[in-house]
Formats: structure tokens, sequence, C-alpha cells
């Protein structure tokens, strides 16, 4: 498999030809599927597109045909892999806002490298030369936090969660908490990460 | 100014000449404040020691005489900053736990530049090839986490924090919260970090 810079090789799909979008997707999907397993494996240590293309077995031409840079296809990984989590049958639908947070947090305990991943993304997107990273990120933040603060006053108004503190803080205070929280887990992985993320159930009893 | 790659110039102290260390801790010193500027004002954004020296006004060599890499340097910037905040006689010294975290984010918000910088030494602590920043931050969550719990057992005690709560469990939860509405607060400036923290004070109250 070579990983010289060369035209897009044969059997790659081309805009224009009847089928070569849905091809072209469906490829695409299957390069983001290993790259997500070496993410897992190996973080986002040192990387460039030409190493990740020789680590999934691709020749750097061909992902370069699909992503422009290095941060598209980390925020593409990163995308990729939070669709594939939602659409697993056997992920647990939590049922209040703090179970959302210790459930998708306790998730990520499985992957470390996506955790990594993660970090480096968000630094990425506080730079401003950032463009892909940061995009993504604000809206992210934004769509978790909006659906999260749905759910909160939801509980609010039925008597489940206390209704003396703003949901809308509150919502951003539990992803802020998860967030940070991985990170102290990385460094230290002797924290215990659902347990702490865990202590909300009590802060926010009625 | 030249930033040439060239031998210690004359003028930057070496090891072995009487006073030479103290000269070289000033030097340094003196090589770290103006780097503080530089980072206060553009942050880590596409950063090399070539580029920082260029900023500061120094010789790339005079640069490297203190600093091995970007990476030692970066954290030796952050670590000096916080210092230099905790000797500002204008410091306000907090009362509370959630006090602590509240004054120490709200001050952040008067340097961007830093909290990007420490997302950026952060995200790179957690690359298995760092060491000095994974080091340095492994070190502080650690003491960050040692003195708060220590302030949340004696608000406890005092009766002046809920006791059905895990000291331990609550100061990681602080630190975690801190560092993640920062950055949540500069993809997403209208976000009220202060007033968001400040719910652990209805939280966290008996």
């Amino acid at each position: 498999m070579t990983t010289e810079e060369t035209a897009v090789p044969a059997g790659e799909p081309t805009i224009g030809r009847p089928g070569a979008y849905a091809k072209g997707m469906a490829r695409r999907r299957q390069i983001l599927d290993r790259a997500i397993e070496v993410f897992r494996e190996r973080g986002a240590d040192g990387t460039s597109l030409r190493r990740i293309a020789e680590a999934i077995g691709v020749s750097h031409a061909a992902l370069r045909h699909y992503f422009d840079s290095l941060e598209q296809l980390l925020v593409a990984v990163y995308e990729h892999s939070e669709t594939a989590r939602h659409e697993d049958p056997d992920s647990l639908e939590p049922t209040s806002a703090v179970d959302v947070m210790v459930t998708s947090a306790v998730q990520n305990l499985e992957v470390p490298g996506l955790v990594q991943l993660y970090s480096t993304l968000v630094a990425a997107s506080l730079e401003s030369r950032s463009t892909e990273a940061r995009e993504y990120f604000t809206r992210r933040f934004e769509t978790v936090r909006t659906s999260l603060v749905e759910r909160v006053r939801e509980e609010q108004e039925a008597g489940d969660l206390r209704g003396d503190v703003d949901a809308a803080r509150i919502a951003a205070l539990l992803i802020a908490a998860s967030d940070g929280l991985q990170i102290q887990w990385l460094l230290e992985p002797s924290i215990d990460l659902e347990g702490t993320l865990s202590e909300f159930h009590t802060l926010l009893r009625p």
C-alpha cells in the first residue's frame, strides 16, 4: 500500500459519475470506521493525515480525497463515533439530565483515545486559526446545552429536580463537570468518574 | 534582533560562573514576564520557540538557553502567570471552596489567552509523548484537589456546607466544572460564567 502523494487512485469515486456520491459516502464511512479503531487504540498522538492513512491502510491520496485537512478528519472521526454510539441498540435510554451525562461519561471510559481526541479538538477549536473544530464544537455545545436545559426544566416541572436553580445554568454545569472530570480521570485513573458525577443526583434532589 | 540559530549570545549567563545562577534566574523571569504579555494578547496560536522569541524581542538562541522545548516554555509561562497572580496583593482571599473557584475563573476572564494556553497544555498533557505538561498538570490537579478537599471538609464541619456529599468528589467536581465552563465561555462569551459557577452556592447549602 503506497502512501505517496499521487492522483486519486483508480476505484476511488469522483464527483459527477452516476452513483458516485452514494459510493463516495459509503467509502468515506468505511474510512471513518477504521480511523475510529485507530483512535480508540492510540488517541490523536502526533498524528498527520499521512500517518493515519498508513495506520488504516489506505493511500494518502485516497484519504486526501475525502478530507482536506487533519482537523477535518479528526472532527469527522469524533462526530462519526458519537453518531455510531447513539445508533447502538445496547445504549441505554437515560432517564434524567444527570443520567445522560453520567452514562455518556462512563461510555467514554472505554475509549480513552476518543476522550483524548475530544480534548485535542476542543483545544484546537479555541485557536483562532481553527475553523472546522471551532464551528463543530460551538454548535455541539449549543445543541447539547439546549437538549439538556429542556430535560432539566421537565424534571423541575415534574418535581423530580430542585426548583431553586436555573435550568440553563445547571445544564452548562453538568456538561462542564463531565468534560473536566474526564480530563482529570485520564491523568489520574483512580478518580471515580461515575461516583463523582453521580453526586449531582444528591445536589439536585428537590 | 536576529532569530538565527547561533551559539549562546554574549551577555547570556552560563552555568559555572559565580553569580551566574542568580542572574540566569532573573533573566529567565524577565523572559517569562514578557512571554505572558504575548500570551495574554495572542494565546498559544500556532506558536514556535522562534516566533515567541521574535514576539518578545530576544534571540532564538537566548530562548533556547532557558527552555529546551516549546512545551517547557508554555508550562513555565502558565506556572509563572499563576504564581504572579497569587502574589498580587489585590487578589481577594476567598472564603469558601466555591468562592475559590469562582474568583479564580472570573480572574481568568480577563486573560482569555491564558485560558486558551491552559486548554492547549491540558490537551498536550493527555498525549503520551508529552512529559513536561503531563507531569505539571497531574501534580497541579492533585495539589488543587487536595487543598480544595480540605476547605470543603472544614466547611462541612462548621455546618456551612451540606454534609451528605463526599468532600473529595465535590472538590473534583468544582475544579472540573470551572475548567469545562471556561471552555464553553471561550466559544460562547454570552455564557454567564460567574453566575453559572455560583449555582454551586445553592447546590451545596446545608
